[in-house]
């Protein structure tokens, strides 16, 4: 709200040409004006949901009226479970009922599922209007609300239906993260610890120091982790946007997390959870497929640990697994192709034979 | 199928950089692989309906498959008033329960309906996918298959939810012209028409002296008209890929149309009759706001009746009309833009007052 905030802004640059933008970082953002300068003036729309939106709702609402000639509110069901077509027509009613032009910024206050959701809406919306990230988790703010991928989930496969579209601005307050319940903080350290892994040895070594602070929500330690994983993410997504290659690597874990989300049905584990847990199966494909010693893996297995998030996966049977990832959007020609650790601080893509990921199901999954 | 028939192809070239594409426009196309050439050879599937497939998608399929590993044939029902979600859902629903991955190329076979739903397909599907335009219409072949605007209704408005998203490449084979309604013949021609007046004055003496050899499905004719139309689009969309400026030029009578298509329900009117009467109304908008002078004015509508086109507009009430442009995606701030001629050949964006527009209305909708 004060100047002295927002000096203590980290800035964080998205460098994609015509269509850069920064990730914002900092304390006291949400209601400060400064956050939000430079932005469209013409009508807005906050998109949030039943949780988010009682906390911090108003405060956004206040501060967007004295720059946007009218601001509008569209609260959406909460969860993963709602994150949905049925959902996504909820806000493309609102703003076609209100007669929103295509000048309309919408801004997405709330976690993955919200970012995500309002992405996708702005995305499509007469063809795209501009969009703004509030992320207010702890998983959005280091991955969800960065770098643009949008989308809602298929009843047969999550993320399915979206689009590639880069908002305007992330603004990332580290102030609401005090109000996020401690399954959720959890959740979002998973997306934190895997830039380790997968891109930065130095930064896996501080996690390892750092986790207990973070998880006792130290707000130097959040804004570390928050900064650092910013900062592999525009690097990574800087280099391919739309996933072509490189980028790929972000979904460490993420392809034996989508089986567990779509397998139990989508909110039974928060993304997050399945995320961590999936990150313990693809460490130990990468162990089993001799890419990695067991020491490294342990590393990156502790941690997981020590952040609290589920070790072992829900009993689906691998047959039901191997189909959920064939689906994969990594997949090609039928064949999974997952995301395997050559080091710590380096990843790659590898097939791995149906047999091996068994074993690692067997493993890790009851 | 011969060489003599790819050497007859007409090419015209949509300069977007390394989203540039042909479309080539001939006879005896479909079914040679030469048109094909080029082109992904990984999984495809063929995106039709119910009227156009059983007519192309046998001979589509099998030069094809010649190519592709594997290709599937998905028909939705025809018609306007399937262009929502729900159909749109039957290709995602098919696409994800064969496992179709992301090199999964989608081929529209169809008029504009399916063009436009399937390039949405292909925008959403795991973020993108490539597609082609197969279209067997002369208003998709010389309009809404170029350009890249894909978009499904919403019952509030037309086209609302949609994306701006290249083919790899348009075939507009003037042979399945041969299988068109009459009166799919004439909404054709309203788009044709169209470019005339918007951009090129020489286009519009060509087509009054064309116009009968048109109706009469003169082949020569034919491919003047859709190589024409395609030039100028190309130019156009070129210069303005996302209507951010003149692109919106194209839309000349759509804001009318478009109200009568939604005021009247989706499907009762063909998209192009509701153009060609909305350029009536267009026009001789232009003319009450001094831009054209009579016998300007007299040559666009004369033309449109010629072609058969509907002239007078349904009896919507003149504050349903308005409220209806209001939502076009042309509005700001709820001001309706037209799209006026300022001379034959040369197109703008005006406002107008509510009290002219309401007299066009009273002298065109009954």
């Amino acid at each position: 709200m004060s100047s002295a905030n927002s000096a203590a802004i980290d800035i964080v640059k998205i460098d994609l040409g015509e269509r850069s933008y920064e990730i914002r970082i900092g304390t006291g953002m949400l209601d400060d004006a400064a956050s939000y300068a430079g932005l469209p003036s013409a009508a807005a729309a906050i998109v949030t949901n039943t949780t988010v939106g009682p906390l911090y709702a108003q405060r956004l609402l206040e501060v967007l009226r004295r720059r946007h000639r009218s601001v509008d509110l569209i609260e959406l069901p909460d969860g993963e479970d709602h994150k949905d077509w049925p959902t996504l027509n909820r806000i493309f009613d609102h703003l076609l009922a209100h007669a929103a032009d295509r000048k309309t910024t919408l801004y997405a206050l709330g976690g993955g599922v919200i970012g995500d959701m309002t992405g996708f809406a702005a995305a499509c919306y007469m063809r795209g209007v501009p969009f703004v990230q509030v992320p207010t988790t702890l998983l959005a703010q280091v991955d969800s609300s960065v770098g643009g991928k949008t989308a809602i989930n298929h009843p047969l496969g999550k993320n399915m239906i979206g689009a590639f579209y880069q908002p305007l601005r992330v603004i990332a307050d580290l102030d609401t993260l005090a109000s996020l319940p401690d399954r959720e903080l959890r959740a979002g350290l998973a997306e934190v610890i895997k830039y380790g892994p997968i891109a930065d040895a130095a930064f896996l070594d501080w996690l390892e120091t750092a986790i207990d602070s973070l998880l006792a929500r130290d707000v130097a330690a959040l804004r570390q982790a928050v900064r650092r994983s910013c900062e592999i993410k525009a690097q990574v997504v800087g280099a391919d946007e739309r996933e072509s290659g490189l980028r790929a690597i972000l979904n460490f874990g993420h392809t034996f997390g989508h089986a567990i989300e779509a397998g139990l049905g989508y909110g039974k584990w928060l993304h997050g959870e399945a995320v961590g847990c999936g990150m313990v199966m693809a460490t130990d494909l990468s162990l089993r497929l001799g890419r990695i010693d067991a020491g490294q893996a342990r590393r990156v297995t502790d941690l997981i640990r020590r952040a609290g998030l589920p070790m072992r996966g829900p009993d689906l049977g691998s047959d039901r697994y191997l189909e959920l990832m064939r689906v994969d959007k990594k997949a090609e020609d039928g064949e999974i192709r997952f995301v395997v650790l050559d080091a710590l601080g380096k990843a790659g893509m590898a097939p791995a034979p149906d047999a091996l990921v068994r074993d690692v199901l067997a493993a890790h999954a009851d």
